[in-house]
């Protein structure tokens, strides 16, 4: 089998750590010898040990000239380089094959060196392409500490979100939800503005298929969702998070809030009366929080479209026109098409009855 | 081979016609005759004979045993039917195999009989979906005398049409543009409101692609288009036709307009202060008109939608956000989700840096 077949299987095999793993990166391993696979294991989450340990301690021996290959190189933490060089040192691999390299890395900076010191040869920029958007999440943080943020909208064919009287349920077919609850399954954060929440009253957990609740991030600036609120009330799993004006910090109604387990984060509000979303990212990057699923409405996409912060832009496009409704973005003042947001489509499908388009910045 | 292939050749040699052929059917014919194509011809233009005239004398002996394929009928003139009929019976050809039948045509109600009679097998729906709508345009027409209407816009993804000035040069990338010329070959005609032709000065000819160019038909209620616009100066091939306000049928101006070749079309206009489009539709199909490309803008789209006169829509979305512009439709009065026109998508692809969306109604 060729290079690129093995690093496909161990896309697959990482991408069962999907959801767990942050803010670790999705990894699976495969050991080849003499064209067959003698071990594979894969980062199950962010507490397990690299699967190339798992593999180590369960194999019992590793023939001399076996291969190693990987999506991408392991998080090693400083003090573990020692005990990594040291299992391959005494192991039969000669050799190990990445898809990408995190060049922000303790491997990349550090460990990789004594291990070719060690003859064992180190290449990577197999399907590379590939294997870096499958740790997109992971390597724009390990590069930034800012969490990747996915701007989702559904919207019909003239660009409403809604119609006029704020009702968007439901604007593209069950196949395209059910896509969004399997996205919710796989980044850290959904996040989504307070006008939503009035008018949309999403829940925002994962239930039209299997996999565990993100964060619930609701951008929230003169603290107007009431503490018997349902997405206050049924915070039984402590995954709330309010993001509201820093005046706010010390209103007493705040305890309210804190015995149902919520969050809090206090960001400043700009000159435009909207709250700072650079700050917003630097601080849930602070928590850990490498992705962010930005669910809407209008108002937060046109923010976060204006402020750049989006990395990547999913748009589930449904076959119908309102012609009246609301926008999917406004208040940007873009006064000719020479200064219109460009972006490159790296995606263009049927799912369900719709297309769902996605965009990064060109 | 199977039925199937020999019809995906007549596809393909169907498809030599497009842009010629109208107001007839595009048509490719093989015989076949035990395995082997023993001829094969498409019809021309709309002068021609029927390809299985032409091969008829074309070929010397058709062997006894062969079977005729063509992705349609033929179109059979009224008097032509004994001329067609005895053609065959005296033709080595047992079996007749169509992709569509055109159920109103003399074939289907007359020809089809006698032929079997005769002896000669008729047999159709071999890839029928797919021979339909290679000839959508003629079968509508054929049903109902109407042209067939495509709505083609060029939107950016918040379904703007143009920037605030009016500016929509250029939306899209030049593949789309590219393909819209080719379009142009292929349709009867090309149509587009006053205000299009005001601010983006368009020839609506071919130029991107080789092909004829089709008839030009402008919207112009209240005849604002000079006799000394680039429209009607440039109108040599003659094909420049303005619909305006049957008001305006005797106004001493239109002396100018005939001088340059233009042709006119009166219609009502609607209490809506719009030109009535199903009586416009009607008389198109009078002129033989087959096809309608309509190219906007917002108005005229927004008009057709509301006819619900479209046949299809084309959809080509540029990777770009205004936010701020000319929307795609307005004015259709939809205050609730439920209401909205609702489309089946029949095809979403890449096309250059856009989406194309291809629609139908549902």
């Amino acid at each position: 089998m060729l290079d690129e077949s093995y690093i496909q299987i161990t896309h697959q095999l990482a991408e069962k750590g999907k959801g767990a793993v942050s803010p670790l990166s999705l990894r699976g391993v495969v050991i080849v010898n003499d064209g067959k696979i003698v071990g594979a294991e894969f980062l199950k989450d962010r507490l397990s040990e690299q699967p190339e340990f798992i593999l180590f301690s369960k194999l019992k021996n590793i023939p001399k000239g076996s291969v190693l290959y990987s999506n991408i190189n392991p998080v090693i933490k400083s003090g573990e380089e020692e005990r990594y060089i040291s299992l391959f040192r005494n192991s039969g691999i000669k050799k190990m094959v990445f898809g990408v390299l995190d060049n922000n890395s303790l491997f990349y900076n550090k460990v990789a060196k004594k291990l070719k010191e060690n003859g064992i040869s180190v290449i990577s920029g197999i399907m590379e392409r590939e294997s870096a958007d499958l740790n997109r999440f992971f390597l724009k943080y390990s590069s930034s500490k800012l969490p990747f943020v996915t701007l989702k909208m559904a919207l019909t064919l003239d660009g409403k979100i809604s119609d006029i009287n704020g009702n968007s349920k439901w604007i593209t077919s069950v196949e395209s939800r059910s896509l969004v609850h399997e996205l919710r399954t796989e980044y850290d954060a959904v996040l989504v503005g307070y006008n939503t929440v009035k008018t949309d009253k999403p829940s925002l957990t994962v239930r039209l298929v299997e996999g565990r609740n993100p964060k619930r991030i609701v951008l929230d600036t003169r603290l107007e969702l009431k503490p018997n609120s349902d997405l206050v009330r049924k915070n039984n799993d402590n995954n709330l998070i309010i993001v509201t004006d820093k005046k706010n910090k010390d209103m007493p109604k705040l305890a309210k809030y804190y015995e149902a387990g919520v969050e809090f984060i206090f960001v400043p509000v700009t000159s435009e009366g909207m709250l700072d979303l650079k700050s917003l990212v630097r601080k849930l990057g602070k928590l850990n929080i490498t992705s962010i699923l930005v669910e809407g409405g209008g108002r937060v996409f046109s923010s976060f479209i204006k402020s750049k912060l989006d990395d990547e832009i999913l748009l589930f496009i449904a076959p119908k026109l309102l012609c009246e409704g609301i926008p999917l973005c406004s208040g940007l003042g873009i006064n000719s098409l020479s200064k219109a947001h460009k972006f490159q489509m790296n995606d263009v499908r049927k799912i369900g009855e719709d297309a769902l388009i996605r965009l990064t910045r060109r």
